[in-house]
């Protein structure tokens, strides 16, 4: 993992918007750490859809998306019922994984990074090479 | 669902102890009430491997027993950390269906009842008739 | 409990729309049944909020709504990706409780109905009168 | 976070073992990557309550351990139903931070490596010294 999350919103392709579930939250008041990662997921997700490749057709087509790695930075706790802008950019992209970046943010408030590092996998879970349709080039994005 | 949960420890024939780890906490400062729901189904795994059945040589099998119906009655909160009792019967056993009865205690100290109703389900997720060998008669159980 | 859950969408007085999340799909690849519960509490709070009553704001002035009771009949599974309407009507309203009916189904197709039971408590857990200006009683609402 | 996970069992003072729930599973047939860190989690509590500083009471005198980062590399997927050796050792203690490497594996296969950052905050979620009771000392606890 070598991407680095900025926290400048002008690095990010896709912004994807969500509200904290009570669900969600944990004893300290807080949004529970593990739930960040849902909110991950549902913004990439929401970019596959959004960039015609939607993930459950990928899925049909017998391609799963490994996460292979995580990495979140917890800056500022969020707290149960904001609405957290969920900014996302694709990089470090080669044969068979892709990174992509994240910015967790509340009203322009950061609070959070991350990175996840994914890589093609087959019924079987079996590593194969990244679909070539895959939206992975950032520049191509904007 | 016609079962109803006792809270006379002596009416039910196998109890599973767990922990509540904090991630199961909300902001309420208990745990959040879908957590009963993962407790109620770890108690039905361990049953079944303690009653030479594991649920997942069943799943190999092609056969999943899926939910049907929940009902929970949550008496008292539990908190984190806490060690509970949860003991269960089954019952109300047809062709296709059966059901569940739990009770959730901590030291003797009466949290929860529960009910729950499954039936088996191929892999395609249609109904499918009741392995005969599965451990339903909870009187030859004991 | 004694509501009974209509598969009649003309019965229910709310609507929230959600997107089932890949997180909550199991191994039988449908939603896990625990993940229902946290839709039925996202879709009580958006009603709150669109009553004017936002959850947040009840929980500061040191009132929660704690769940009693929950039943859930799970008549079609939820798949990942799905676009869920979740209708919601208050009933059984009493001193203490409310009562609140649930009919999820996704293009009109009904996959499941619940009820949920609900207590005002104070921070310490304790039982309290339900706040007047809740707006529990359904026919107020429309 | 500079802590470099290994692979060595030996490298680590403390083990819990636990089981991968069903309800932790995802369509993928395995277990969802946002589980691991509730598996974290409770090691890290279980470690606490070895050492003789329960997290529970380290909550009640008011203080709570944040998590600040989270890194989870997943190395070979877990499965429904397997009993899973978490390792933990703590590393690069602060004044007021400390970091925690773990090392997940099932009957000495390695499944997972994971590094947590965690700093003490007080109930307002203010950033405060470590308990000086705390065992962050790896050395000493052997």
């Amino acid at each position: 993992m070598n991407l680095v999350p900025s926290t400048n919103f002008n690095d990010y392709q896709f912004t994807h918007q969500l509200r904290t579930r009570f669900a969600e939250t944990d004893a300290m008041g807080i949004i529970h750490h593990a739930s960040y990662l849902a909110y991950l997921e549902e913004t990439r997700v929401e970019f596959l859809r959004h960039s015609d490749h939607p993930y459950a057709k990928i899925r049909e087509d017998g391609i799963d998306l490994a996460v292979l790695e995580v990495f979140v930075q917890y800056r500022k706790p969020l707290k149960f019922d904001e609405v957290v802008d969920v900014a996302m950019v694709i990089g470090g992209q080669s044969r068979a994984t892709f990174q992509v970046a994240y910015l967790l943010s509340v009203d322009g408030d950061v609070r959070a990074t991350a990175v996840t590092v994914h890589g093609a996998v087959d019924q079987s879970g079996r590593a194969v090479r990244l679909p070539e349709s895959l939206p992975t080039n950032s520049k191509e994005q904007r």
